[in-house]
């Protein structure tokens, strides 16, 4: 796996949540697709987020638990392990060291 | 300006200093020259930057104070303004909401 993308445009506005603890980066891919970039932090509680387009979270370094839905257990992912999140739907992520991912709208 | 840059790679792999309180990716541009593109979130201490290189970091968002080198006093800078830090210098950022910049290596 290459360790960039090439060829895409980087909205330089950062989308931040919970504080800072959740930093991201849009990426307009080549073939007109969109992806973001960043960082989830240590936090306290587990952060919600909000999918309104199904979502594939790949984890590019560390590891988190992540709950998908309102239910269901958490599940621990790692560097190079990805979950996906349906439409429509809310996933809590928690970590206790920084984690950078790529989120996908494949 | 404007609020994305076109044509560049991206570093998948952020830098994260001071426990993702600075928190930014590299940006290859298409002329061959790197920028970064980042947040600094609020700290209790200044947090403390080296510059191997001359930086130019441009507050995209938010502001901050910033003293360059050892010495000198902590200067507010706003969004839409630049400080510039000499080659082989140090510099110290503190800020109490979320600072967007990007750092210009020209």
């Amino acid at each position: 796996m290459s360790n960039q993308f090439d060829f895409v445009s980087v909205v330089k506005k950062p989308t931040v949540h919970y504080g800072g603890r959740s930093v991201s980066h849009v990426l307009k891919m080549e073939d007109g697709s969109q992806k973001t970039i960043g960082v989830f932090l240590p936090s306290e509680q587990p952060m919600t987020f909000e999918a309104h387009v199904k979502e594939r979270v790949e984890i590019t370094s560390g590891q988190c638990v992540v709950q998908i839905g309102e239910q269901g257990e958490f599940v621990q992912y790692t560097s190079g392990e990805s979950f996906i999140v349906p439409q429509d739907s809310i996933f809590k992520v928690q970590c206790t060291d920084v984690v950078d991912y790529v989120c996908h709208f494949d």
